[in-house]
């Protein structure tokens, strides 16, 4: 029996065995510089390339549209400020749900902040009426990170498409981009950025059971981004810095084993996330789940209690082995509302009746049916 | 009986034993997102603390003096970005022989090289000249990663208290931080930031037998830097993005390691740097040692032949197992010569004809022995 119950893998995913055992090599012997010229080095750098390469088929793109970074808030950040910079008075249009690795970047622009549904989807005509003759990047999740709500990324994309058609007739020759983050989409959801209509993408290693600061933005061959980092020139010298092969590799192995699995694991999660829900609305009557219930990540529950604090509930949980989340971990220590509570209309009050919880691959039913028991004690 | 001979410990070192002992806790068990609430992820933050704390003693520093970074390369980016993006149309005066990761990003600003001398220490009277009223930032490598010259911090900084201290009697307002990148450096000298004289100083793990892409910048209490990479807020709002602890506390263990041994470590690469000199000069009249032969780190050994070149010695080498390098990894890929050479006055040609070496842990005499048996006969 598990001595406790993990239900925040939305803050952390435990390493999969077999990424550890993909990085392990670099660790050990392989520790050469890839940028070195002897052979051993070179074999180094044939094994970045070979990650480089996994990721790259995943994303149907070209290994050379990958490119290496220091986690998912450096991709955006990269993607953010990369794009932006290069056009002085340009706006950023986002949605108000993005996460602050998206937000706080965009906010030193001109930014348009594109409001959401009720339940959490953007507002396509909110969105296209906040894409200015200036905007020349917008930037949609693919999923939310609080909510697990997916967003509707290729219709954003071919509204898009109608934009720079209008813009290539009126003579506007600004560009306009479109990136997604998918940091916690990438478990569960299509990643082919053709189908998708994307320009620029996030993905994170610390949320698909890879290793922590481990990230990749992907950067389509015709866009062109200023770099944050500069200095030896690696990664076609837009994230320059020794390669952290070791971590590159890990993050390919990961991405490896939650896309070749994730129709079982989607309909596995789903099943697991559909019965948390009924047991919570059965059990708990004041509970209210937050956000789409359709479009929706398999592995997130977020659930308001009236009159609740969530703070208490969470102590409670932990004593006896239940972790779970307020919002995003990232924030967890601000005692700020949750930025996306706000934007779906949440009162403070209910905000702080809110919990998370996120599923993954070692939730059972079991795990479930003891934390609802659990809440329903602690509520009652 | 070792197979190959690596000297080539500049460009990357392997992972000491200790330190991946002290990594695999948090591929494991200790996967926790250290911003979480429950207990184990309290337990995960505390030992992030901790790892922090470590770095501190050695560098004299608090804690909340040390940020941590994806590696060396962003520290410089950080430090150099984070002051001069305050100040605009203010200036700062580098080396001419730093690092790409410094040299860069200064050149996005007023930047003014300082030149040094034919030994490759900094020359100090053009240095003084090089700061004008506008300058905010100096930034002087502790130790140069091509040659291994020994740059004089500590005068430097006293240089620029003289200057702080006009200033406040001309009423000059515009602060004046001395910034020195210590990735080199980390192995074998005194690190105390104090004694030193420096506001703001990088470590990178990846060159002192620590995980790559992990690093710090030591941040002096009194100075304000503006994030590069933005987001959830960690690192005190410096360096967001979900932390990576395995490598914080792989760095913080690496540092621990060479800095308890630095004494011994130094007395007897210096041994096996004056053999591996004079052997090269006994054995190769034709070669030329560049750089200052006292101000240098005990492990560098840098070498013009003479009517040699370069890449095809590297090949030679490389076929009977001894990996060299022609000079910065970072840049082995640049078809250009080496700005550090070009600093010292090296023609195109004597460039191109130099060899650089770097010792470690694991080098011996017999390493150094027949690295230049082989070298005499390719050479002959």
């Amino acid at each position: 029996m598990k001595s406790s119950i993990y239900l925040d893998y939305a803050a952390a995913t435990p390493l999969d065995p077999a990424v550890r055992m993909a990085m392990q090599p670099f660790y050990d012997d392989l520790f050469y510089n890839p940028s070195a010229t002897y052979l051993a080095a070179r074999d180094v750098s044939s094994k970045l390339a070979a990650a480089r390469a996994q990721i790259a088929h995943w994303l149907g793109a070209r290994p050379s549209e990958i490119i290496f970074t220091a986690g998912g808030t450096e991709a955006n950040n990269l993607a953010i400020q990369g794009i932006m910079r290069q056009f002085s008075g340009a706006n950023v249009v986002v949605s108000s749900i993005e996460h602050e690795s998206v937000l706080r970047p965009a906010k030193n622009y001109d930014c348009t902040e594109a409001s959401v549904l009720a339940d959490g989807t953007i507002d396509l005509v909110k969105l296209q009426s906040a894409i200015n003759d200036q905007t020349v990047l917008v930037s949609i999740m693919y999923a939310n990170n609080e909510i697990g709500t997916i967003q509707p990324v290729g219709e954003v994309a071919r509204l898009l498409k109608v934009v720079r058609e209008q813009r290539r007739r009126s003579g506007n020759k600004l560009p306009l981009y479109l990136h997604t983050d998918a940091c916690q989409a990438a478990n569960y959801l299509d990643l082919q950025t053709a189908r998708l209509g994307v320009d620029l993408m996030t993905l994170n290693g610390g949320k698909i059971y890879g290793p922590k600061q481990s990230g990749v933005l992907f950067v389509a061959g015709h866009v062109t981004l200023q770099p944050l980092i500069l200095g030896g020139g690696q990664e076609r010298a837009i994230r320059s810095g020794t390669e952290n092969v070791a971590q590159s590799v890990g993050l390919a192995t990961a991405l490896d084993m939650v896309q070749q699995s994730r129709h079982e694991e989607l309909k596995r999660l789903q099943q697991l996330q559909h019965q948390f829900m009924i047991l919570l609305t059965e059990k708990i009557p004041a509970s209210v789940i937050n956000g789409s219930r359709k479009k929706r990540l398999p592995n997130n529950v977020h659930v308001t209690i009236a009159g609740t604090d969530n703070e208490r509930l969470l102590m409670q949980l932990d004593e006896v082995g239940i972790m779970a989340a307020a919002g995003s971990a990232c924030s967890a220590s601000d005692e700020e509302p949750s930025h996306v509570l706000k934007a779906l209309r949440l009162s403070d009050e209910q905000a702080q009746a809110s919990l998370r919880f996120t599923l993954g691959q070692q939730t059972t039913l079991q795990d479930i049916e003891r934390t609802v028991e659990v809440l329903q004690r602690f509520t009652a």
